[in-house]
């Protein structure tokens, strides 16, 4: 039994092939400690371009205790600025959401504009420096229409990501696609859980029917591996199936991690819906309904099932020790027409239903962590990812 | 002053005679020392047989953070499952009663039998031991149909109780008895709040206007002892008088505390009801309305005030450091008929109203815990009880 | 960069000039410490004694976890008694306001007279000195009719401050006020950001549109001070003009901090109301509507701003580290009567619409003071109150 209940204590009695001690998901100190190491370090998806199309446009992404004002510049740059005044704390910008030439804070008007620069502070003494008090800034990195941020002080490096899958996001159409609907499930339960829960397909079949009558993925590997070498030998699409699977521990040193891969739908299933029919028209230059689902996803927090006729978004972050949002994102290609193109209620179904679904297994699963007698468990083979997440998981906090 | 703040050094500087210090009511550490050496150590009522009379049925019991499924086997046994999943510890029973032939985790669908045995998990390697894998159990032990679980390793004994008092058990038919109500009163204040205040009958003159009027033991020690010297002479009853105090720190070594105790009722009063009046049948082989009503525990949590119709259980459960549960159960015997044997407003009014002052006194007493100006107070005689109480609990927390 | 997290090491790594740093907004240690240093010693306005005209009237004073009785004996004197039982801590009084002989435990009936004198407790040992159980209590102290406590051993003295502004209370006619109106407005904040808002006035301009349309202080110093200075030139009010600046660092040694100033209001305001023309008939023995207003405050929570016509008491309490009240008081001359002297509505209307952007304000400041990238910012000129406010804190935090 491990008695070491430090934190490096309970890293190095890990015991791989197995879930993670009950400390990881109960200790502030442990949580404060993910902040700073993953949260305020990782990349992170804080939303998508066509939100923001105008100059001045922004709207606020917000996690734990932060508030970032996304914003698009009058150099139609995107930004990031940390919606902290820079005199006594305030929040600067108050608006969910809208369209302004400047920030200026309720408390005492301090001014920013959209770069973040301090344009304007009443009053203040001769040996106050404006230049030196613009809002503080995160990094952004576009991908397509999808705004990262980076809290860090040295991001880590998204350029092989962005070179190794141009051809993914040419072929999908990231520059074109437009956000059609987001929303927020709140969760009970520490983020870990919730981002386990998306890392393995070993609970789809149980607990997810609607997802399971879609993808191939919810089969066991036995069934499952066939069906893909199947699958990618009679392959006619001219979407990429190349995998790159750099997530998690497999990630390049400096490289923020990421994954590509191309998996089959069941027999006949042409996109993620109800019924397996197209909800939308195919993505960018996507040839065909091509029987099959891409999944990419960029850090430990974002990730996407990318469908040929729409895109699903997926962001897990935490609120507090015992409480995380799932996000969802739907984006269709930008020209399509809601009403025409697309019903939206159609579009969103699955995952909606799934995501549910998935809100209450995580508080389930929670309730019973939480338990005096929960002890680590073994690891099916179907679980092999969240092994990965565990592993990155482990160092990171180190 | 007592200076020491270390729990070895507020159990050594506990002035006796006088109530506890405030931190016994505010530290976490001490609260969760007490679940470890308390909660998951005594032994506690968990439910009653009539809850589950036929193999498959079973009722989630649950406090703190456990929550333990109590079912009946094929064998026609009770069982005591520990409801958390060995795989990565998920509730596996999330309904709060019903029957089942097994319990198959929501989550990924290991399967275990009424026995607790894993008998299913999918796509598992070949070195996993499903014998390994069952749902750890409490022990389980039944006087008549109540059912007493313990979550220690090794449990204390309850042999020399069960052998000690098995005439009252069967004069009052325990085995033959049915739970026709349970009611759950949440508290918001320490349990210990709440259970010293069912030590004490100093406060029930005061603060219980209705139980005064129905028993001697509200009156002063002075006033009730001749009472009871009378009521001991002139008994006809052939209920047990003699008692049995190994409560809380009077308990055997190695043995549960209980006690049993018969005490006289105000003149004229028959039974525990508005009016003094009978509200059922005599229970077991009870040969008359004796004028008396017993009193009988099991370990520090559960209680019960035996009438000669009627029998009312108490159990006081943390939720958390500064919050519990009283839980009540009434027991009549197992052939009255509702409707036409006992009117069950009638029977359950005497203790719902004194639960709900208990409830009020218990949250004012929190409050002026609260405060910085709170100190240890002295006892009066009328407190020996909650005396005992305090005793075994400092040891116990040692 | 300050890496010394303890206490003394943020107090002693504070940068004059600047915010505070987050530690002191969000660590749990410095907020019991703060109760113990400050709320716990200096004064506290408690309320005003037209609340208890009569021997036996009182009313429940309640902060963090505190409740104190302010009663009126039958010698006609004011006590402050701690509202918990010496024998086990319960609330004695539940009532908030009342007349009543003595208070009487509800828990188990020990009774205390208007004196906190225990005059009868039940059953207890004849070692038991009821002498020696009395409510504990606060010091008093009356200043007109404002009620003040201190729960200090050894108080601060108020003495200077009595003698200093006798002139005052008796120009203003403070023996003769009464209180008309108190309102609670609850704060998800620190308490301090709260008393920090009330400093300074920097904010008024931009922050509280109806307060400048009033006072001359929400303008620049620039326009103010020649503002003040043809105000006192020109002054023929006989309200004393004299300030007496013996706030926060700058009392003296011993006395509790206090101050007095009278400032100008803008050009034709006669009151602090909706259109600044009275609202209530002049206080005391003030001769005319001055064109000004005084602020008077005692110890680090209780302000007033008084008008030619009426006085408005406010005070900041904590009630957890992440919230507290603020709590607003209307007075009026004694002998003014509703609906003809004065209408209640408009009395309260500029500071009921001022604390509600205040507090909308200061949860606004707190959300970004909680941001990992919150840093102490450089205060204006027109922050220097909220300087002495700062300094004495960290002063009386060590």
């Amino acid at each position: 039994m491990n008695t070491d209940k430090s934190i490096s204590g309970l890293i190095k009695n890990y015991k791989y092939g197995y879930s993670l001690e009950q400390a990881f998901y109960k200790s502030q100190e442990i949580y404060d400690r993910e902040i700073e190491n993953i949260f305020l370090k990782n990349w992170i998806l804080a939303g998508h371009t066509s939100q923001i199309p105008n100059p001045g446009d922004y709207f606020l992404f917000e996690f734990d205790k932060e508030s970032i004002i996304i914003t698009r510049t009058k150099k139609d740059e995107v930004k990031a600025l940390i919606n902290v005044c820079r005199h006594r704390g305030s929040h600067v910008c108050l608006n969910k959401e809208g369209n302004t030439t400047a920030f200026t804070c309720p408390y005492h008007a301090w001014s920013y504009d959209l770069e973040g620069t301090l344009i304007a502070a009443r009053i203040m003494s001769n040996d106050f420096e404006k230049s030196e008090n613009g809002l503080h800034q995160a990094h952004v990195e576009l991908v397509g229409g999808q705004i990262y941020i980076s809290l860090a002080e040295e991001p880590l490096s998204l350029k092989g990501m962005q070179e190794d899958l141009a051809d993914v996001f040419d072929q999908y159409g990231f520059d074109h696609m437009k956000l059609v609907e987001q929303r927020t499930y709140p969760i009970e339960a520490n983020w870990k859980l919730a981002v386990e829960n998306y890392q393995e397909c070993y609970h789809c079949a149980p607990s997810h029917l609607d997802y399971a009558k879609i993808h191939a993925l919810a089969l066991a590997p036995k069934k499952f591996q066939p069906m893909k070498d199947k699958f990618l030998k009679e392959n006619t699409s001219n979407i990429r199936t190349k995998a790159s699977p750099y997530y998690f521990d497999l990630a390049k040193e400096g490289d923020e991690g990421y994954q590509y891969d191309r998996n089959p739908l069941l027999k006949g299933i042409k996109s993620g819906s109800r019924d397996g029919k197209p909800v939308a028209p195919l993505l960018g230059k996507v040839n065909e309904y091509g029987n099959g689902a891409s999944e990419f996803s960029v850090g430990p927090t974002t990730y996407y099932l990318i469908y040929d006729d729409h895109m699903v978004g997926f962001r897990f972050l935490p609120t507090s020790l015992n409480t995380c949002i799932a996000d969802v994102f739907w984006f269709v290609r930008g020209d399509a027409i809601k009403g025409k193109d697309y019903d939206l209620e159609e579009l969103l179904w699955l995952w909606h239903v799934t995501i549910l679904d998935d809100e209450k297994i995580i508080i389930d699963n929670k309730k019973g962590v939480d338990s005096h007698f929960y002890a680590p468990g073994k690891l099916s083979e179907m679980e092999m990812m969240e092994q990965h997440f565990l592993n990155w998981y482990l160092k990171a906090l180190s």
